[in-house]
């Protein structure tokens, strides 16, 4: 598989330009692209520019809005659920998590919960702009069922991620951004392009027995909660996902469990939706509101500091403490540039070609 | 192993008679009581009477204070941080819960971390006390570090478990309760007595392989985080016992990670304390912060009854809610009584004998 590196800034670019083709506004444009670059950046990338012309495809389909109206429509001094209008999650979950920080601002924490939006790229780019804040960020999201619960035959669950950023002093934040599977959609994905086989633990078949096969979901099977198996705790996998889908959606008025859109076009939304569109879940909670900002942060660069240290099995150098990955490749990427593997490569020349832009 | 069945109340009233003989106040004894039983009626037997011993030995040893003034130190309209003044995790647990409750009466949500607390029993009594306010809760606590992060050799996190209780209607409500290791301690104890190997992925060895000797912990071995090792996830229980012990010790100024105290009586804590014994941390949101109660009852029972009704493997009859077997087990011990093990009866004897109960 060949890969093919380009400069972020010509990427994001591009990103730009496309979505301004779709119509959206310059800011959401900027917006949107900002946020779907940042998944490229940390190195998830199959939820960055891979995403791109699912998103567009979308549109075409009218089932995305670019030009959404996006409002409070329920609030209370510490909460609000926002109304997407259909908008790019892309553009829906920030606007989102900017209400959970000023709510924060004044009562101490924020909590917003979000319908009628689409997939918002990594979970990751929305808790983290509490950071700067001096804020404890948190973000989660509902997305397509692909995941069948502890005993289930069938898929009633996304891989709904959760991320909770924690803001340090000298140390840099620890940013807890996962998936509620085993293993995330991407690494499936990656296998594939490979045609390798997966771990035992990572995918069932479409009658529930183990199965090795990456392709798995194509002939009905499904991916697993986090723990793999009952007796490995599949069942608390399954109570986190079910805890973003609710959070996420049956408190906001969106789709939940089995009857979330489906992300790609060519699946059509069931006929029988329990709300609007996919929901998400914000919250901000300032550090300040518990005790002094300082005496926080010294107090989690000494947890950073001694995890980071702790004893290590042979042949591992030392912790990797949440966050430390994507932190790594955002820093080498953003100087030399981000790769693309061949098919997001196609993908994007056709994307240029259908809009008439270079890429 | 004999068992031995006792009636709740009789059972109830002997932990009541035993929390006043440690001076606590007949309204906190009572308190201490109900808490301590409820892990025995929802089947959590390792949190219930099985540790009754546990904390007269640590209040003996002045490590509890029977008769704390816990008092909030910090606030703002959506949080406070509670000092428990060292008083039983059974007390403290849920008169800070209570405080989350109000805030929440006052601004949609309350969010209370607690610092010099001790063990408090099982998370869902206090998470569960939200339910009856129409709100979400949740609690969450650290404890004496036992768990191998990812990488590590070194015990640096306790089972550090989470709840998150939702109000359904018609339905039961979902309550999610669940140790933020592939197994908790408690199964590890059933098999020690049992004198059965423990199933791969549950604990390692001193050196991080992988062990099936129930017993490893006593020879420097660890539990590990759910997801058992990195090919299956456990970075992502090592995110969540983290996360745990950040919003339970860091943001409240409890002793976190490897400085934990230890719960039995004859270790002593680490001389080197970062913070005032442990810590919780606990959430109450109002259903109608977000949508009015009906509609997200109505949805809630959709949830529940579309999950339970999925199509499973072969030999299940059908899908476990999470919150199933823990209230199906307070329903049977209710009526028959709660089966005590030999050890148990035993404690409880002595216990008795010391202050002079008959048991």
């Amino acid at each position: 598989m060949n890969e093919l590196t380009l400069p972020y800034t010509q990427l994001k670019q591009f990103a730009i330009d496309i979505f301004l083709k779709i119509n959206c506004s310059k800011s959401e444009a900027t917006l949107a692209a900002e946020v779907l670059l940042n998944a490229d950046l940390r190195g998830i990338d199959s939820h960055g520019l891979a995403r791109l012309s699912g998103y567009v495809r979308l549109w075409e389909a009218k089932r995305i809005n670019s030009t959404p109206n996006v409002q409070v429509i329920h609030e209370t001094p510490s909460t609000a659920v926002v109304d997407g209008d259909g908008g790019l999650g892309l553009v829906v979950a920030p606007k989102a998590m900017q209400i959970a920080i000023e709510k924060a601002k004044n009562v101490g924490t924020g909590w917003v919960a979000v319908k009628n939006s689409n997939h918002f790229g990594i979970a990751g780019h929305h808790a983290m702009m509490a950071l700067e804040h001096d804020m404890i960020g948190m973000a989660m999201t509902n997305a397509s069922p692909l995941v069948a619960p502890t005993f289930s035959v069938e898929r009633l669950l996304g891989t709904n991620p959760i991320c909770v950023a924690i803001p340090a002093g000298e140390q840099p934040a620890f940013v807890a951004d996962f998936a509620t599977t085993t293993a995330a959609n991407g690494k499936l994905e990656i296998l594939q392009r490979k045609n390798q086989d997966a771990p035992e633990g990572w995918i069932q078949k479409k009658d529930g027995s183990i199965s090795t096969n990456a392709n798995e979901l194509k002939d009905g099977g499904a991916l697993v909660p986090l723990g793999s198996d009952r007796e490995h705790g599949s069942h608390k996998g399954f109570c986190l996902g079910a805890w973003v889908d609710i959070f996420s959606a049956v408190l906001s008025g969106a789709n939940y469990g089995p009857w979330v859109p489906p992300f790609v076009s060519f699946l059509a939304p069931p006929s029988d939706p329990v709300g609007d569109g996919i929901g998400h879940f914000f919250g901000a909670m300032r550090v300040d509101a518990f005790r002094t900002t300082k005496d926080f942060k010294h107090h989690m660069d000494n947890w950073i500091t001694r995890f980071r240290a702790a004893k290590t099995i042979e042949g591992q150098d030392h912790l990797i403490i949440p966050g430390d990955p994507e932190r790594e490749s955002e820093k080498e990427r953003r100087k030399n540039g981000i790769p693309l593997n061949d098919k997001v490569v196609e993908d994007l020349k056709e994307l240029g070609k259908k809009f008439a832009l270079s890429f």
